[in-house]
């Protein structure tokens, strides 16, 4: 405390004095630009940052996390085709869930905007079909936007519709996938896209993912809504939204998934 | 100088007396964060910003220009078929050059970057054919990006293929055509796109366009060469490069043509 | 139109037969890829450009504008001390005004975003003082981020200071001053920043500034308020906000004040 | 095969009579536009991704990586003081090493620019010291921009001074530290400045950071050399560089330590 005044007494002094003999506005520079700082001058103390506790093991949830999917229920899912109705996929062993095939997307009951997200997946165990026939499913962020899921181990298909797709529009920068008895986690850093008043797009959706931890999307740009055919664009401005998983007729299989709010 | 030297001291003593009395590495925060500055110390004086004359009216040539056309001559231009031969178009009474349809396009001998670039172009005086088959002719930065010329005058097209546009990539934001018989102006600013060393792209190029003084791009990204048909890319790195003018069978006149080197 | 139905037919069959006899999902890549679009595809009709009329003259406001100085009346502009009250700055000649030191600065009626600006301004026909003390003026956009304005013609100061900096932010590329009996022009396209709903910065503030033609700011980063002492942030949210003109004690002149909304 | 020949013949038909009966340039707007595309004409199949082998577990290296330390020994690194003597810290238990206070900074052989990079990290055992005197070190990436590790549980300091923040520029979006009894993980995508041939600075570092899995900075610029005091620049352009640990008198653990190039 003492110091501090002190400091203050002398500060005081030192302005009171440059105030007076300082050469007001010369156009002539100073032999030192910019004049010498203090370290007290660039450390920010306020306001305090937030804690979150992180989990004891790295993919596991935060304390901050919103759980979608902890391996006992649906309590946060419905089904697409029906959001009044229980998401009509199957829970394994209070372990993990798998695609019914035919039964159509399953979709959170809460919107999001930006998150952090963590997703773990597997392919189907038996191994069928090839290319886009092969362990398909896809998130769909803000129900819009696919992060593609597909078994891409040892599987040829278009570099921008394998695993770590952003679907039809932006390639993986590697194939980090497993193989189809492994589990596979995406860590997404998701940033969705802004409008203006008037409907038109502000700013598009971005988005960074690790696939088992290898980068396959850095701050990505995202080009719209990620369509089967045709070019990709952003129809009309929308708010927070659900997250789906796409039923493919494949049996990919999901657990461990929780998001962050950003 | 006395001022300063005074302030020197003052200085001195605050610092030292600072490091006795500071609390050293505290963990409560201080009553004010961060610590007051004094004015100087935001003032950067170093380099000089270097000296530009602009032009007496507004569109003209500033002293760091290199002009590409002031009404003379071509001495900056060639033919596109062959870079060995004289630009093929046509000088007009010393103020302006017209297209010479099915002599192909003309460019710059010199290669580019980024640039700032003001040119002025006119669509052919006698309105004939419709859509893009009215007035057209392009800009193509590094010779792959073009900057859509055409009569876009109560002219109705493709958004993303009129004056303005980036072609078949981005439509301008509005439509400021001039009357055929008036002389139009864009004044455009243009990063080039950035290679990695892998040839890989970086970061796409970016436009910023006022056509007759109005925004149509406003740093707008360019999705890679401007096909006529099929899916924009960046196909291979490159460097600088000419700056090319599009004979599209129309005889569309231009003057005014410089660019400053960014 | 019979072509369009002729066209159609044919389309029809062709996807018929490829549903039938297309290899689905096969992992093998096919022989072109992607497969051959037609130029029609990467035609976007809609919705049609606006129509905007430039002025005749190059720095003059197009139809669009909306007018907020055009030599004879302050309707659009009031005293910031009390915005209940008249501008208290003088109207020379019906052709511009001029600061009136100690009376304090001048803002619009209206609040703005995003805008596209032009101004007009020229230091006082007399040179007085040096520095930050010759010619000082400022535009402020959202009332917080200025523009410097001073008779940097042949006036040293600290470069982040001088006439087309964002004042103790960011210098600009070059001085493209004009002397003090000459009018300048600043051509602006401002984005403002955007913020979140819990008020945190989302994005911050972008321009870009041709003064007197010449480039300055090349979508540059504003880095927050445009203190005079201490560290620039972006302390709250804010929306459109009025664009201020300061009293810095200097007869600095203005004329043909104009912007567009974007 | 035999469905891709008949398919190439439709097309060429369709093209054919396409190419005979179109409204070249016509200027009314078709029925339907852009003209509807096949799944296949947005499919890129070339070149084919990369495989990287992941590692089994979350946070080890995987295939494509560079190890910087496995636990047993210095071979990636060398003294800062003098770079061609050994790393003068100290490893424990072939598991991970310490810093020896007072013997100074470390660094790589090797020389990096945009890199994925993982370490862990754990403040001192035994807790001394508080704000910035506790479990003080810091990652420098190109030995230049610090993300600065310090035992920020439980000990309040500068928001922008803490573990996760790029030092004195950037506070981390939460504080995610875990106790000093346990290893901290920072996962980083990190992407270097872009400099002009002239030695300006085109497009500024930045930076994601997930620290125990949580994300601490968000694809953040940084505003230059990360200084104790004063303003941060880039004063001067940079290729690659080493990465450096410091030394900051406390005896802070590290392990795990792999980069990838980008």
């Amino acid at each position: 405390m003492k110091s501090r005044t002190l400091w203050s007494s002398l500060t005081a002094i030192v302005f009171a004095v440059s105030a007076v003999t300082a050469q007001k506005h010369s156009g002539t520079p100073p032999e030192v630009s910019p004049m010498p700082m203090k370290p007290e001058m660039t450390e920010i103390w306020e306001p305090e940052v937030t804690v979150v506790e992180p989990a004891k093991t790295l993919g596991d949830a935060p304390s901050d996390a919103i759980t979608l999917f902890d391996g006992t229920n649906f309590d946060q899912w419905v089904s697409s085709k029906d959001s009044t109705s229980a998401a009509p996929w199957k829970i394994v062993d209070n372990d993990h869930f798998e695609v019914v095939p035919g039964s159509g997307n399953i979709q959170t009951k809460m919107k999001f905007g930006d998150v952090q997200l963590h997703i773990e997946f597997s392919a189907p165990d038996k191994v069928e079909g090839e290319s886009q026939g092969r362990g398909n499913s896809g998130l769909f962020l803000q129900n819009r936007y696919e992060l593609q899921i597909l078994d891409s181990y040892q599987n040829r298909t278009y570099r921008n519709g394998q695993a770590g797709s952003i679907y039809k529009d932006k390639a993986p920068l590697v194939n980090a996938m497993r193989g189809p008895l492994e589990w596979n986690t995406y860590d997404v850093v998701y940033r969705a896209p802004r409008f203006k008043d008037d409907g038109q797009l502000d700013t598009p959706a971005t988005i960074t993912v690790l696939h088992n931890g290898v980068l396959v999307q850095n701050n990505t740009t995202i080009n719209g809504n990620t369509y089967y055919i045709g070019l990709h664009n952003y129809p009309s401005a929308h708010g927070d939204d659900v997250i789906s998983l796409q039923d493919h007729g494949n049996k990919t299989q999901f657990r461990n998934i929780w998001l962050r709010k950003l």
